[in-house]
């Protein structure tokens, strides 16, 4: 699967400039965009964004490595699911769901709807199940 | 990301039992399945089951090499995105969007409608761009 060329986008008014480049909307792809959304944690990162709006890389509590947070979270990024902006020393993400409806519509929603309903299908159906759950 | 365990499911009445095997509707996974979806080929693959029912592996025209398109539909099955019969010597392929639908509402939809807009909104955009396209 290609990535796509991750360009610097131009900067809201009062954004913080900030050295963190992001593909501009136009140069979303789905298939990147799905491989991003195609992990648990990834998961978990976006439906707290979509929550929460716009949190420090550490806030989100995930049960894995910092290097692994840090990939996760360059993995989004590069595939223009979410937005990171320095801000002193942290970093501040935010779900970029005015692109991506632009470009994809309906498709985060139905993403974090489904996240959110085999959460719930699972809970109880999978009691004892030994497998892997998502 | 961990790949559901594969279980022969219970054969639909009528259907042609066969020596493949399918994760159950309970073992899909959402993480998996956007994985499955995650590359243009497959998107191809399942646009097409889509909109033409059941098909065999040689019917997408795919510009890929057979062992590709076969680890395509691969990845496919085992996530539970396509089902696949042996019919004689051939393997028909179907979509299986009751059990998608059943699991994950909405998903298959809108990612069937994002891929058919991104290829309608980067044909005119695009002219001239170098860049990978999905």
């Amino acid at each position: 699967m290609s990535v796509p060329p991750i360009n610097a986008s131009a900067p809201s008014p009062g954004e913080i400039v900030s050295a963190v480049s992001h593909p501009a909307r136009e140069q979303l792809e789905l298939a990147c965009v799905l491989h991003a959304l195609s992990d648990p944690m990834r998961l978990r990162i976006v439906a707290a964004l979509a929550d929460d709006g716009e949190m420090t890389c550490g806030g989100f509590g995930l049960p894995v490595s910092k290097s692994t947070c840090t990939h996760h979270f360059k993995v989004l990024r590069e595939a223009g699911v979410i937005r990171q902006r320095v801000d002193g020393t942290t970093r501040l993400n935010s779900l970029r769901r005015d692109d991506l409806e632009a470009r994809f519509p309906g498709l985060v929603a139905a993403v974090l709807s489904a996240a959110a309903a085999a959460n719930r299908t699972l809970a109880p159906q999978l009691t004892g199940h030994s497998g892997p759950v998502a």
